[in-house]
């Protein structure tokens, strides 16, 4: 996901990064800019906390809309928990982004990543926008900068691509992300920002968003925090030109899945201390919701995220992990496999090599539950990390 | 509440503990039985888990009933996703215990506590029926052993005795409890007997162990993951005598809720590689469950937890738990004090020494969450244990 050669962004698009000195060390990157050089469809869906991030309130009230021109981030500090300072602080990056671009602060969305409950050094943002704003490029290094600059504890930045042809047109989906965790040690966020160069309205680019987020940023879970900030944020430029038809929309929505599970599934690569990535598939279920229950309360048990650090194929966890997800269900419905190998079928234990799997869970970095619930026609697939002393250490340090 | 000489035994009641060898060291003890000389009324609560252990099947259509006589606890093993076999296994316990006591299998109820997925050694079992039963005995050294019996990961024995007078006649609750967390490295069970000679209907009965219920093994967690096998059961035996009134009602009910939060918190002191015990306050809502709500997420919040760990007063993250609870509130109206330091107050910070408050907390095992989220009038108080290096440890070594 960081194959930076293969990276490139859409046409109309120019992004930067910069140091603007908000991070305490003053060489690391701490303000992005993605712009479009003219108005976007765009959409935007936003952490369901009833406790919000300044950038959020704003953000939000912004999107859908047919004239977005671009979303400016800082990292370092999350603006949340800030009151009407906060508020007013936020739409202000927005009002000296849109001086810098020529259009309506209302064409400006605006993110923050970092502490909660401090006020955002104003001054070095507002002495960082015309910079980010004069290094606004369209090539592939400025995008790696932008990617940069939105990290708080990440170990290395997110992109992904996909191009797709619409008729003659050759179209691209760019997204880039953050996160290492849905709240790292001293942080709360994911965020990411998605270009495209297609065709879309703002009720089309909306939809395909959402159908995207919730196959992929919404079916991860780290530690099951959520946090105050999380955004993803849909900006359509339209400069590939072309029309779209059904079968151009299904290609594109499919470019917009894969863009966004690539990043989301980074995130899980860089969650804070995991050993594992373990992948949840959940099926035979009645309804997409209730396979996500499942899937989710799995993902978050501490018992089982310890028993894939200990290489334990400790089934019991997991099917008592599936009888409390709160989804009714039969035990005899239930069968389990652990990276391929039968433990539980229809609810009765099934003999097996047990240090074979729990080799095969040593070796692999990857770990994959496959669960059975019932005969429906219903499946989700989930990503999470495993549970480590190391994660305990990073997030109990003193920070504050 | 290990404080032996000052706890006693209901009038009535006989118990006993041995070791019949289900665990692999032959000296521990593993088979309890705890017996009333006569027919007593008797409620259970039973794990909501969909998945749960045979014992449970069986005990829970037993209750509420008016001719219980005795409770059969085996630890070692859950006996639970053990299929048919695992059935006829737990209704046989009953069947061998009644044969002793000379009474219906109908009025003896079953526990198993253990691993998850094997089937009972059952020929052990069926040999240490006839020998716990011969050693009942109504002091408070059998009941230790009993206590002892029932203990799985548990470094301590857990009891808390109450004496009420009702009238002229002293009336004594007294109660035994197991769990080191809702799942422990290899077993996953908190299990309760509660005894009492007062004079108590079987709907009575029910209803003042469900209030006590909700408000102490209810209100505890440690990684939140619900077992297969939780139970708590009273035996009310009548052998006290006297009439109960309503103020006498109201003085067992609260000798109840007294005894059985005193075992619930005695579980979280001896939660899993805990170095804190969490005590969190919720008021201000509308009704008990959103304040249930509220204080559960912050309990189950591994960021909130391993905050703790570091004496680390980071209150974005406990309010921004608040805001994902599910439960509707502005948050502006959300205070928070951390050992009765004001940090947050109708929604902004506020400026406290950050230092003594993390010294506070370094200085005492004790830590105190004190939310108010509103002008409701509802409150929870909920238990929980922080979460360390030493807790994955425990749960991910290999022990299957």
């Amino acid at each position: 996901m960081t194959v930076t050669d293969q990276i490139s962004l859409p046409r109309g698009f120019r992004v930067a990064g910069v140091a603007c000195g908000i991070k305490s060390d003053p060489g690391k990157l701490d303000l992005a800019l993605f712009a479009s050089e003219t108005p976007c469809a765009a959409a935007g869906v936003f952490t369901q906390n009833l406790v919000h991030g300044a950038p959020v309130k704003v953000s939000r009230e912004r999107v859908p809309a047919a004239t977005a021109r671009a979303v400016v981030i800082n990292s370092g500090n999350a603006n949340a928990c800030t009151g009407d300072r906060g508020l007013a602080d936020s739409q202000r990056m927005t009002e000296l982004v849109a001086a810098e671009l020529g259009c309506e602060p209302q064409g400006v969305l605006v993110c923050s990543t970092g502490v909660i409950g401090h006020f955002l050094p104003f001054e070095k943002i507002a002495a960082g926008i015309p910079q980010v704003a004069a290094q606004l490029k369209p090539d592939a290094a400025s995008l790696v900068q932008a990617a940069q600059a939105i990290m708080t504890t990440d170990t290395f930045h997110k992109l992904a691509t996909r191009k797709i042809m619409v008729g003659e047109t050759e179209v691209t989906v760019t997204g880039v992300a953050k996160g290492a965790a849905m709240i790292g040690p001293n942080m709360a966020t994911m965020l990411s920002v998605i270009m495209t160069d297609a065709v879309l309205s703002p009720e089309t680019a909306d939809a395909m968003l959402r159908h995207a987020v919730d196959r992929s940023f919404n079916c991860i879970s780290v530690e099951g925090h959520t946090s105050t900030s999380d955004t993803v944020v849909l900006l359509a430029n339209a400069a590939a030109g072309g029309a779209m038809d059904e079968t151009a929309g299904d290609a594109l929505q499919q470019a917009f899945d894969e863009v966004a599970a690539e990043l989301a599934q980074a995130i899980i690569r860089d969650a804070e201390g995991a050993d594992h990535i373990i992948t949840i598939d959940v099926a035979g279920l009645a309804t997409r919701e209730d396979a996500f229950r499942i899937a989710k309360t799995v993902a978050d048990s501490a018992l089982v995220k310890t028993a894939v650090t200990g290489a334990d194929p400790n089934w019991g966890r997991i099917v008592s992990a599936v009888g409390y997800a709160g989804v009714t269900l039969r035990e005899e419905e239930i069968t389990l496999r652990l990276n391929d190998t039968l433990l539980y079928e229809q609810g009765s234990p099934v003999s097996y090599d047990e240090a074979a799997v729990s080799q095969s869970m040593r070796d692999n970095r990857e770990i994959h539950i496959d669960l059975i619930c019932g005969s429906g026609e219903s499946a989700v697939r989930y990503w999470t990390s495993d549970l480590t002393a190391e994660y305990v250490r990073l997030n109990s340090e003193y920070t504050t």
